[in-house]
């Protein structure tokens, strides 16, 4: 018997809407389909959550508490992730507010290895707060940095966060803090950040624990938050976590989607079209398209994917806004029930796109 | 001589505060330090960037275009989005707008392996959009995916994105169009997600290449967009990228700093404290120190670690607010000019946290 991870949004909508935002909600996370495009049994029964609860928070809010099945999130932090807000994440309408993992999901995931007690052992404070300061600004030579840090040392800090990972320099600062220890009888804790790429990380992880580091910093959102939890797998070294890049919300659709995914090497690029069941403008989606299709030297053009909610009939339309340059995603409502066969469904959508008057 | 990483933000202000705002911005990004506490030439000269034009986008919008010195990315993408939008995404009156890289970042990166061109080698279609389409809904048996795939294939649709990566069910939906292509003479392409952490998705793309898929999707906030430039680096595969988690301004920072990261692993978690440079309420913040230290079982409770802003004078201020289990972050203010010299200023904030009389 499986168990369900809970999760928890604050949605905005009029009261006679929120019943079916809820449902809609719901769906999104897993079927992604409206509830009449389920044929299978299994599918209905097993793999859709359930509503458990709408409670009201303010004059046009709700709380909406969800329910989905744990196998949903198959085990893995991506897929979790997936369930708890991936196509939601872009509706302005909700937040996702909390989450409640089963016992065995929880387990699998492991959280914090040393958490709070891991983190007052390693730096031998016990009944008050710990005290924490960083190594800044960026660019100043190692031995400016271990200078600073054998500073902090003295003065007695807690804990030293560095801003990089380079050993040279976790060297000089691990030797800086040692150095203290010994006339002080007491070493502050030098936490060294981990940043680049999964191997990029996990070499400087290596080297770190080899160098004598006691803990390491990383920005989940920066080098990935499903990586994270691949890392502490087996870092054996207490994680603080920083929140660069944590307020995505501030990198506008056309910068996300039309600069970063190509320039990091995405050829393709889905984002929800406009008129759709997400809500970006027309103005937006076309900013995206361009920016995809002009990328700066020396990149290639990326291809634009609108998707979300458009439909068959309407290929006309959204090849009117984006020419020949563009991937016509359409999902579920090739799925709804009609009364022509799924093929011929299929076969007027791509006859619409195959004889559409393109400009040349 | 290296180039510049050209950064266009949306910012909202006061007209009589925009100059220093986009003076803040500008040092956010790199230094995270005022001017005043920049005692290095080599710093001011070379590290932190400058303010390349502001320019007025509506009543109290602007739009700013800061040049960051390319050094700063170090060729790194993670790197590169915290230079971007790092510990900016946190403040709620700004948006990255765009970004403009110079050709030596451009070439390392090395943006779309195939791009427009490679997609439409692979589809075999010139000179009028692509179609595409969903298998869904997630919890379909093997047979009945591959069947609808099938259909799909048979209703011409050029490319079926799956939302899966299992083996089984490619070789089974690559089967399919394979069967279909023999009777049309013309092959849909399948295109398999990978989803997972590194490994997870490292495994999926060898299968799936093994298995001869001719694209695969990735979801890259989800499996981290850092991450992608790594695995496109030997994929050899076109890429199509799916927005998932890519609004991730729709997790309140409680679920996000409070929640997911310390389940993911992280022992500690930094979050801006509020009144700080960051936007978050008071309420907001001890919602999130409040899950780090009652995680759900069986996790380990995580340390918070409130910071942005927080002055060593103000320590017994954050103490009374956040009580013993706490991390107190202490940067910039430590590092500014004053009378004392550093060592002493820090074992004063370092006395005041030892001596804060907390509540047992």
């Amino acid at each position: 018997m499986s168990g369900e991870i809970e999760v928890v949004y604050r949605v905005r909508a009029d009261p006679e809407q929120i019943a079916g935002r809820a449902e809609a909600l719901l769906l999104e996370q897993t079927v992604e389909l409206p509830r009449s495009c389920l044929g299978t049994a299994f599918v209905r029964d097993h793999v859709v959550g359930r509503v458990v609860e709408v409670t009201q928070a303010g004059a046009d809010t709700w709380r909406v508490t969800i329910a989905q099945p744990e196998a949903t999130a198959a085990g893995d932090p991506a897929q979790l992730l997936n369930v708890l807000c991936g196509n939601s994440s872009l509706q302005e309408d909700i937040e996702l507010e909390d989450v409640r993992v089963p016992l065995r999901l929880g387990r699998e995931l492991g959280g914090p290895r040393f958490g709070i007690a891991g983190l007052r052992r390693v730096t031998g404070v016990a009944g008050r707060a710990l005290t924490a300061t960083a190594l800044k600004p960026m660019g100043l030579s190692v031995v400016e940095i271990a200078e600073l840090c054998r500073t902090f040392a003295l003065g007695g800090i807690d804990v030293i966060k560095d801003d990089h990972g380079l050993a040279d320099r976790v060297r000089s600062c691990l030797a800086a803090t040692e150095d203290v220890a010994q006339s002080m009888g007491r070493r502050a804790v030098y936490v060294p950040n981990l940043i680049g790429t999964p191997a990029t990380v996990r070499r400087q992880a290596e080297q770190a624990r080899e160098l004598g580091a006691q803990a390491v910093m990383v920005s989940p959102m920066l080098v990935g938050l499903a990586f994270l939890n691949e890392l502490v797998r087996n870092l054996g070294l207490p994680v603080l976590a920083h929140p660069a890049f944590g307020g995505a919300q501030r990198v506008a659709p056309e910068a996300l989607f039309g600069r970063l995914f190509p320039l990091f090497g995405a050829d393709a690029v889905i984002f929800p079209n406009s008129g759709g069941r997400f809500s970006y403008s027309a103005e937006t989606c076309q900013a995206v398209a361009r920016n995809l299709r002009n990328p700066l030297p020396p990149a290639n053009p990326a291809l634009p994917v609108p998707a979300g909610g458009i439909k068959a009939a309407s290929a006309g339309k959204v090849l009117g806004d984006y020419g020949s340059d563009v991937m016509l995603l359409v999902g579920g409502s090739l799925l709804e029930p009609s009364g022509s066969p799924l093929v011929e469904r299929c076969r007027q959508f791509v006859g619409a796109v195959h004889s559409f008057p393109y400009e040349s």
